[in-house]
């Protein structure tokens, strides 16, 4: 393995997102350092509130003086967390003027003042990544901005706010009017106290104004997006459209149209078939159309903090990782494991064979099992007679375990048929 | 916008991805300049069979002498499309020695002698891309390489071979049993004549010995994979596990376990809700779990040439951006785009409202809509005399024509409630 190459990075935040970043950088420190060779540490935590210093993080890391991080020239990273459009520009100015990359996940800073950043930073030689502001741990920003190179969209659809689709979601499988599933959703913890940027669609429509720059290389701001909100969306409309075979999602728009841009957030009906309509609770997903290619989609949990840490210290590790000698650059194997035996793996399985239909057999039949620790979740008989066939699911077991159960099931008289079987994911 | 830069390529092979490689790279060509400043041109193609050259890409790029591409100072990057592991692996080598980088389809080559290719490349401080072995245009090798970076992934999933995926899809579906469906694949050529490779697992162990090796930063190779087909699976297999809320699925597996690699390839029941069970037909799609994310699904059509050519080109795109001047550095905006009025949007509309329930009503209505180049695909009544109410779907229609028409058809006095309106995706 290569020598380690220490980076050290400087927190603006310690709340929900930055105490998480903490902790996933300290919990994933050695596998960091192991795939990638970097040793990654948080140098300095810069926060007004002091209450949670020493009890998440060491209390000499706190301070509350920003040019503390600016002075330490060990600090080549640092990572905005603090929110909002003001005091988080200055920094990030700062840093970048400072010689530092930054990583941020505030989407209304972007999306509002986004571009004299990016401008800035493109002049002095510097980064801004921001995976982190738009779809949780769900790389959307890479993909379409690396991944997608080729593809010439023109077409983005995003699912991008979990509280608006958890309630759509619980009003499409009845489970309340609106203002039943949002006090839901609040009590959950998916909605705010005050939903208005959620459920009004601001929330989205600042993430789709940073995915719509992204994905057509172009400044789209906030104030470039028409959006609507879900508060006029009725039980009665989504179990109607359901009728028609239509699940209605929030949905954020951003298209080209003969070289024009729109972007918008808006609620629509999703027939049932489109992958978009299988996006259920508070997920995200975004749905990508080009010139070259038919659709992509990608998604998963939206929000939350180990999520959102976890795209957070990715960015970081891509600055590092695309320096000219950056472990990026090449797939050499870095990690020599050895390999799990399958027999040794463990799985649920799924079987079924034929039996005589007579008393005793199911005994018979389970006490091998039973005698290889293989546990039983269901077990039924269909058909009667010469028909009689058992259907067996059985919870997870060593494999190997049920291999030799089933060799002595299958050589048992009552057994008429070779067992089929199928491992349960 | 900065001065373009000019970067040649040698292409290997002029099949199918091959020539759509060519193709995508002609007709991408403006627009991959405007989006990132690269003036991308195959400067030669090296093949066998000339039958194409002159029909599909002019002749004189054509020759059957790879040494005419390593001859050529102004080639910096060698696309390696001919398939197999021999002639495959020399030309990669030679062109690795040669001072090029590369980029390749070829899922044999790398997961049977990838090892080896990706040491010297580290050595030589070249790169090898190969986002088209695996998944089309799904960025799957990007985001499990650089995206996922700090998820430490103990998990992936993939559904990686479309032939099985639309057979057990069709088995799913009851449209036939397994020598039926596998004829239809045949027929609409999403599966081979000899359909063993595909059938049989071994496509699939390949390229999860690829995505095993990125996601663990190990090397497992092709023989490191145990795995197994759909041959076995019966209509009355997938039938039953339907009856018990299962979908049958071809599953490539690869799991850290205890610090060990497992990597298999067997059908294995999923359970309706999980993610991977709404992906249907052809479609591909990998699922990975780590220890700091619950789940990521990236998804999409798996195969057939503009996707992989899409995904051969971007490869190619993410070498030259990320160079240390490379435009994936930075996001500043390359494009000032206008924005497109919403006014002149077109969308589909679903709208509702009640109405007296008399003779002449629909008629009345029908006509406005008319009026105003508003189609109505489907309107239906539900409810009678007080309760009665009107659901129309439009088909696509500027939505200015559409907003106009309802204003109208709000201020008929046969309309009794304000028009809900939501837009169709």
């Amino acid at each position: 393995m290569a020598e380690a190459n220490a980076v050290r990075v400087g927190l603006l935040g310690f709340g929900t997102i930055g105490s998480n970043v903490y902790r996933v950088i300290e919990q994933e420190h050695d596998a960091i350092l192991d795939l990638t060779g970097i040793d990654l540490r948080v140098a300095h935590i810069v926060e007004k509130d002091f209450s949670r210093a020493g009890v998440d993080a060491p209390a000499e890391l706190f301070t509350d003086d920003f040019k503390r991080v600016l002075d330490d020239p060990a600090v080549s990273i640092v990572v905005e967390l603090i929110g909002g459009t003001d005091w988080a520009f200055t920094f990030v100015e700062a840093a970048l003027r400072g010689g530092r990359d930054v990583v941020t996940a505030n989407k209304q800073l972007l999306a509002n003042r986004g571009a004299g950043l990016f401008e800035l930073a493109a002049q002095l030689g510097r980064q801004i990544r921001f995976e982190a502001s738009v779809g949780g741990a769900i790389p959307v920003i890479k993909v379409m901005r690396e991944g997608m190179i080729a593809a010439d969209l023109h077409t983005v659809y995003g699912i991008v706010n979990g509280t608006t689709n958890y309630i759509l979601t619980a009003l499409y499988r009845g489970e309340g009017d609106y203002a039943e599933t949002l006090k839901k959703a609040q009590e959950l913890g998916y909605a705010e106290a005050d939903p208005t940027a959620d459920v009004g669609g601001g929330d989205a429509a600042a993430k789709m104004a940073i995915l719509a720059s992204i994905a057509f290389r172009t400044r789209v701001t906030m104030a470039d997006v028409t959006y609507e909100g879900i508060q006029d969306v009725t039980l009665d409309d989504v179990q109607y459209a359901k009728d028609f075979g239509f699940v209605v999602k929030l949905i954020g728009a951003a298209r080209l149209v003969d070289g024009r841009v729109n972007v918008r957030v808006h609620p629509a009906l999703v027939p049932e078939g489109h992958l978009l309509a299988s996006i259920n609770g508070s997920y995200n997903a975004v749905y990508l159309r080009g010139h070259t290619i038919d659709e992509i989609m990608l998604t998963g949990p939206g929000a939350g903090g180990p999520p959102t840490a976890t795209a957070v210290v990715s960015d970081i590790m891509n600055i590092v990782g695309t320096d000219s000698a950056g472990f990026l650059q090449n797939c050499s194997c870095r990690r020599d494991l050895d390999r799990f035996p399958d027999g040794e793996m463990r799985s649920a399985f799924f079987t079924r064979f034929k039996v005589e239909d007579r008393a005793g057999v199911l005994a018979q039949i389970a006490s091998i099992f039973g005698d290889h620790d293989v546990s039983i979740e269901s077990m039924i008989q269909k058909g009667q007679g010469d028909e009689a066939e058992l259907m067996v699911i059985t919870h997870p077991t060593v494999e190997r375990g049920f291999f030799a159960a089933i060799e002595k099931v299958a050589a048992l008289s009552c057994v008429k048929s070779r067992p089929a079987t199928i491992r349960v994911l």
